[in-house]
């Protein structure tokens, strides 16, 4: 096995959404840290998913494998939402003890570059290695102790997902081919946190040339059967220049 | 004076936008290094305005204090738009050459977060210090000489920055507070590197409700006198929320 020299100062941490059909979620690492003799737990609360880059790779590169490594999560598009550099970012007595425990020749002061993702979480199965990852409701993260600066990188890549939840076609990843507007609804209620009113959503859709009414509708279901709508890259692609897509 | 120490393997870049009413520009400084004996030009390209952080200071503070050393510019609100670690972005033959001629202590391999900034560069005086330093328009950077990753740096910006135009008001910022739908429509054109169908902008802006017609019209003016529009941030903000803001 070769051994890769950590760069001491430079980490990445990704902020991994997942979709459940319900509800957003964040893959959350918990940290935990003993007193060896007492047993007492002196730190338990959870990190992203992240750790520095190797002096052999690039910033890319190390996010998959981090990412990869803690969660076996494999092949994520994952997409930078910024640098964070801020002088105390690491220095909490908190985090100083944590640092200080393992010992893996950090620098006092760690610049990290955030990434994201948004995932079916109902597809994966995550690997558990030493430490316990699972999937948390974005909504219970307010209440939640965390790592480092690492509630703020969580807030900054959800408003980043919300941004461009908006203005990029990502919510279609997460959808079935064929998908009915009250799927497609609840994407956009649960990455924006919100909800729309049933007819104005289906009069924004309509405007979504590149989202397209097939003759096929829902079978076997006990309300009225639901259309079913297929999104077309390829006509979105093809609009997309034409329009002048300023948000209005 | 205190002295501060550099970080040697992070630095920050940015790249100014300037608007001057008629096209797009980027600010750029000269390198150059000539044989010491023989005076031969042995580097002469541009680099974007940037230089390593210091130990004891935040990102963003700076990218602010480079910006202000090189070029004068104070209070600018510079915006990240990524963090660049290939391993090779500062190792091509040229680079070497010039890292290793001004010995500052730098990494092999250095990390660096990209900042942008939109101004209206009619209003600004450059302090020019020991090194050129000036405006270049968007469309000639093609064609030039650029350090490093640079101009990947460039592009990259460039990207966001027309992302960014099409999705928040900062086309309003670089306009007087009374401007009309042609001053406008060359802004956009401008960022967008495009030019618009007169009618269809004005009706993409009809549907803007915080461009606000006002009953004042352009004086003296040797052709007819254009009608003026201001922006309502008020409006803009009182909207946004109640929109269902995807792009269509």
């Amino acid at each position: 096995m070769i051994s890769h020299k950590i760069v001491p100062n430079i980490s990445v941490d990704c902020v991994i959404f997942g979709f459940d059909f319900e509800k957003l979620n964040v893959l959350l690492v918990e940290r935990e840290l003993k007193d060896e003799k007492s047993g007492e737990i002196l730190i338990k609360d959870h990190t992203l998913a992240g750790y520095h880059i190797f002096e052999d790779e690039d910033l890319d590169s190390a996010a998959a494998r981090i990412l990869k490594g803690l969660t076996g999560l494999d092949n994520i598009f994952l997409e930078q939402f910024g640098a964070f550099g801020q002088l105390d970012r690491v220095s909490s007595p908190k985090d100083k003890m944590w640092l200080d425990y393992i010992k893996k020749g950090f620098a006092d002061r760690i610049i990290t570059v955030g990434y994201l993702a948004l995932i079916d979480n109902t597809k994966v199965t995550l690997t558990l290695k030493d430490r316990n990852v699972a999937w948390f409701p974005v909504a219970t993260v307010k209440d939640m102790e965390m790592a480092f600066d690492h509630k703020y990188l969580f807030y900054t890549a959800l408003e980043a997902l919300q941004r461009k939840v908006k203005v990029e076609p990502i919510a279609f990843q997460l959808l079935p081919d064929y998908f009915t507007i009250s799927q497609l609804q609840k994407v956009y209620e649960a990455v924006l946190g919100t909800s729309f009113d049933k007819r104005n959503f289906r009069k924004k859709v309509a405007q979504m040339h590149y989202v397209i009414p097939l003759r096929k509708k829902q079978q076997g279901v006990p309300h009225k059967p639901a259309q079913y709508y297929l999104f077309s890259r390829e006509v979105y692609e093809k609009t997309r220049k034409a329009r002048i897509s300023f948000i209005i």
